[in-house]
């Protein structure tokens, strides 16, 4: 679930250098937060209750965060990064609002998904307001070649997103498969905030390529860590329930390495769950201890940290700065939530 | 229903101007058409097949036409016209795919709605990836200021398709609430196809918002007409279903008109119908009475009318040129569908 990772990051209580970057990047979140509010003004009540209700509830804001992080290492006219950064999250949140829509099993998560409160259509449709919204903020920052590089990244989520419906319940769906969707449906995103900053700039192609590069790693570990939670998380510490994914026949890194080792009734276990969605009590239970006989967690976990090493030694590329060493640090707390 | 128009008149076998159209505008709309092919091409197999069976029921293309004769009567360059006019049909079409998904009603229509077909997921993913794509195309245009009019209509038609969310099943829905969300949903992109041209060759504001008027008074017309088809058409003729809007509890022109005249055994029919959508075999054909015993589809025509003789004002305006004349016949051409 795309739609997770803000949700437990904003209730875990362990956000280091995020609150760090929201504490230095203060009165550029305002700024950010004036245009995101601004934006979801509409004489139609129900956009502003449904959006209000999604971005209120939005976690750390941590793509607007990398935007401005980004933009102030390459001393970017703020002013033209603040609608970009609105328009990041907007995506972000129009998405968070398509994926519940789209995913069947949105209604059985309880009373938080917007679909289950305002109903599918207002969610498609506000979804798409805010969308639209997006581009009118770029257009505000004057930016066709950033709009260009938001659009294409909007394109890439949609694909990893039915790409992602593609390998649902597919038990012979290969990690490179996995790594494809979650570089698709999360780490584009995070990669063209990054890229913002060097490319308003006209920092050069290996500057634009460095800051992409690690916001990409960054957000592959992000959702690994946020897959191995789905099969690890505390719901007391998280605030979420565990097995989402399990019941939904998503196929996640967890689940990829458990299935490399499996034996033929091992197989057979993954192909009637998560295959073909026939699941008794107890089954998330056995789901979890196959997966830790053949170290599905730890596996994954190593998996995201060497995306980690990689968004680390691009970052080391970017120009010496305090919000670099911030940024570096991140990256570290990215994968300390798997822990 | 946005969806319909094209349907019906693709079917029709009546398109004399827009036929017209399609014959001098051949070369360009190849060049539209091999845009629009190209985007729709997609590693991820589901998108271009979900894509294409979409684009090759999709009618007559009427909003690139505008578009394309529209850049013509101000001899815009073409080149920069083609991957507009591309983004414009995208645009239609990733509305159609969302309001299929959101339209309860969709799956009782038959096997023709995309998502009973693809799935719900598919078709809000696959709307949002065309979306994506017609801003990509509008990038290649290089004009910022069209990139916004384009990004406005489409928080519009957004906006609209929340407002008919509001309006629906609701019997007190005034004719000026009615115009409000038809203007939203539809013509606010026959609006901004039609002003491309303008804008592109920097014709000036009056041109510009004459253009953009003539836009949206035939979108209006075309949008009243179809309502009027959906309690009139000839499913010989039209080769569709009457009464879904009925059946959706729309409030579209002929039932706000026939309410403006209701007595009250007659309104409760409509409350409960309508408003409750508690229909039983035979209240569709009373509803037609009703309909027809307060002249409410030849009001609506009327209309229509008025919105048509706007709309010919406005084009008026225009310089001369042998496509304002068609042009021209086009608005009287929209018109001709209800009769």
């Amino acid at each position: 679930m795309q739609g997770q990772p803000a949700k437990k990051e904003a209730e875990a209580g362990r956000t280091g250098p995020l609150d760090e970057l929201s504490a230095v990047l203060d009165s550029d979140m305002r700024q950010v937060n004036a245009r995101i509010l601004k934006c979801m003004e509409s004489d139609v009540a129900l956009i502003p209750r449904l959006a209000r209700y999604l971005i209120a509830a939005g976690g750390k804001r941590i793509r607007p965060l990398l935007t401005l992080a980004g933009a102030s290492i390459y001393n970017a006219p703020m002013e033209k990064v603040w609608p970009l950064a609105a328009a990041v999250e907007f995506i972000h949140t129009a998405t968070l609002l398509h994926d519940d829509v789209v995913d069947e099993s949105a209604e059985r998560r309880g009373q938080k998904a917007a679909n289950m409160i305002f109903g599918n259509k207002a969610s498609v449709l506000v979804g798409d307001f805010l969308f639209s919204k997006s581009f009118q903020l770029m257009v505000e920052s004057d930016s066709l070649e950033i709009l260009g590089i938001l659009a294409d990244a909007a394109a890439v989520i949609a694909q990893g997103e039915v790409k992602q419906l593609t390998t649902a319940n597919n038990i012979e769906t290969p990690l490179a498969a996995y790594m494809d969707v979650i570089e698709s449906k999360t780490a584009a995103l995070f990669a063209a905030s990054c890229q913002i900053g060097p490319v308003l700039t006209q920092a050069g192609q290996e500057q634009s390529m460095a800051m992409r590069n690690y916001g990409m790693k960054i957000g592959n570990a992000f959702q690994i860590v946020d897959d191995i939670l789905d099969y690890s998380a505390d719901p007391q510490k998280w605030g979420k329930d565990i097995g989402d994914d399990f019941k939904e026949g998503k196929m996640t890194a967890p689940v990829i390495f458990a299935l490399e080792s499996a034996d033929e009734v091992e197989r057979s276990f993954w192909r009637r769950t998560v295959g073909d969605k026939i699941i008794s009590e107890g089954d998330f239970e056995a789901a979890l201890d196959l997966i830790n006989r053949h170290n599905g967690l730890q596996k994954s976990a190593e998996l995201a940290k060497a995306q980690i090493v990689e968004a680390k030694e691009s970052l080391a590329l970017a120009p010496t700065h305090p919000m670099r060493a911030t940024l570096l640090e991140l990256a570290d707390f990215v994968i300390q939530r798997a822990n």
